[in-house]
């Protein structure tokens, strides 16, 4: 009847879960910032700027699907969360934090550390904190979820695209489905371009400080994750309206460049992985665009035009129509 | 060099990843709530109630690891959110809204119309929109991250127990386990009340209610996933404290209380999957739990207290400490 007394003292195997996430991901709130209480409770706690709203997206990257099993951690960790303030560019918001939920099939700290740091560099290059997570065992699985702040009614959204209307892009397009192309051995690419091309798929750029400058100037966004045509047709699809778009007057990518026009065109058009925006703007606001886009060092280049008419025309710089194969990535008709 | 005219319009197969989602989940935003823009743009625009912060959890759940293979998909849907909501009701939040990264290995329609239904409803119940998904291919693997508010400093923290505090739990703990014990041939359950204990485990109830009701009431709370010694052991590291929990006064399941004590102690202990509140207050507010517990009709108990000495100690009614064998689910340690 009598029992050895036994204190508990947070026994460590039994916390190791919890002690995994906590080497590699938690750091202290910054002062000051956004994010009262971070990770290590049942929920973190932020604060959003007075009087804006806060903008929410959701990306789940799944291996062998997203990306190449055995994928370089770094390079890994750079892209998940990199996918996701695409999309808070896409709206003009300044990103605040994330959250990171992680199945893994085993617990390897080399991997752990190598992700964890390529994720959390982007972090801090955004000023921003990983404030809360979940880890379990499963199939290597990547969910996070970002939250950025905008002012009320100043965001950029799908639905404000209007008739008449510049159409435009930032940066260039293709190379990153060009490098996909070469590492499945369907393309080749100049070796000294390959490495860039390369960095287009794997470590994409957010274009965040140019979502944050077309505020008030752009009239709809959207950044390109499963290729141009596709996302454009989101824009026009809620916005009511159609496009011309200028196949010769795209950015191609650096080693897009040197590869076979129908190549060229379809990679640009349909290739995916960019994460660059696309967005809308009155043809009054073309000098502000520039200037914005100078502000910010990225690059945009104007594409085409909105049109009242709903449809996606796609022509060459004459103006003739060009037939154009849609492929826009949908994860479950490519299996 | 004349090519054929192509207008795309928005070709139905290349859109059926959002189609899915939009079938099943989307619902227009409710007026005048919170969410000002809801599932369909880059991110989802959330205006959280003046002067309050935002409460954020994330969770994922993964087959054959948090739930079985095959499991009734309805059920899942209101589990899957109802850990998180447990997570606010742990913090004192008011549920506002929720995002779902989803990996699911085929479309399944029929799957798709029982999840979305089952978790759809638990939302209702509780007045909160589905604002933000991702959906893709892969091993079945469901993140939620869920969102609410509390007015600054109202947070129920981990952090927050003193020395003297009483030590409540809501509701009662271990039939969860019990009946997955019975679901995996360890255990056997009288049939009049296996039915109940399923439920416990496969459809549990977030607390939401009474976490509000313990707002300026309770010192710090956390909700029982992982079972009460583990997730108790969180709140007393945080707080620089210790506890003296009685074994005897735990509120064991309906179902549970038929089996051996050893049974009864263990899964009401170290049970796991309960989604009770166990949560500290100072010994002037035994009232005003009750009264709080009452208006909100969840039962609570009082079950030890904190201690100024770190460690936790469990004991019986007569205060003969108990040996006590930790085992808290860890999800990398248990393979």
């Amino acid at each position: 009847m009598v029992s050895t007394c036994v204190v508990i003292r947070y026994n460590h195997s039994m916390l190791s879960e919890f002690e995994l996430i906590a080497r590699y991901f938690t750091r202290p709130p910054a002062k000051d910032g956004p994010v009262r209480l971070g990770v290590g409770d049942d929920c973190a706690l932020v604060a959003p700027p007075a009087g804006e709203e806060l903008a929410i997206s959701t990306d789940m990257l799944v291996e062998g699907r997203h990306f190449f099993a055995g994928a370089d951690p770094y390079q890994l960790g750079h892209k998940c969360l990199a996918v996701n303030l695409s999309d808070l560019a896409a709206m003009g918001a300044r990103p605040l934090g994330f959250t990171l939920a992680l199945a893994l099939p085993s617990v390897d700290e080399a991997w752990l550390a190598a992700f964890s740091a390529g994720m959390l560099a982007l972090a801090d290059a955004h000023h921003i904190e990983l404030i809360g997570g979940d880890t379990t065992k499963g199939p290597l699985t990547i969910s996070i979820t970002v939250f950025g702040s905008v002012p009320a009614a100043m965001a950029l959204r799908r639905d404000g695209a209007q008739a008449g209307d510049d159409l435009w892009v930032s940066g260039s397009l293709g190379d990153a489905r060009l490098a996909l192309a070469m590492l499945q051995g369907t393309a080749k690419i100049d070796s000294t371009l390959a490495e860039a091309a390369e960095l287009r798929l794997h470590r994409p750029t957010p274009r965040v400080a140019l979502g944050l400058a077309l505020r008030g100037i752009a009239h709809a966004a959207i950044d390109i994750s499963d290729g141009l045509m596709g996302d454009l047709a989101h824009v026009l699809k809620r916005s009511g309206v159609g496009a011309n778009l200028n196949a010769d007057a795209l950015p191609v990518g650096t080693a897009l460049q040197q590869q076979v026009l129908v190549t060229r065109r379809a990679y640009a058009l349909n290739g995916g992985d960019d994460y660059e925006l696309c967005f809308s703007a009155p043809v009054s606001q073309r000098e502000a665009v520039r200037t914005a886009a100078l502000d910010c060092a990225t690059p945009v280049a104007r594409i085409g035009s909105i049109t009242a008419e709903s449809g996606l025309v796609v022509s060459d710089a004459s103006g003739q129509p060009l037939s154009i194969f849609a492929d826009s990535f949908d994860h479950f008709s490519h299996s």
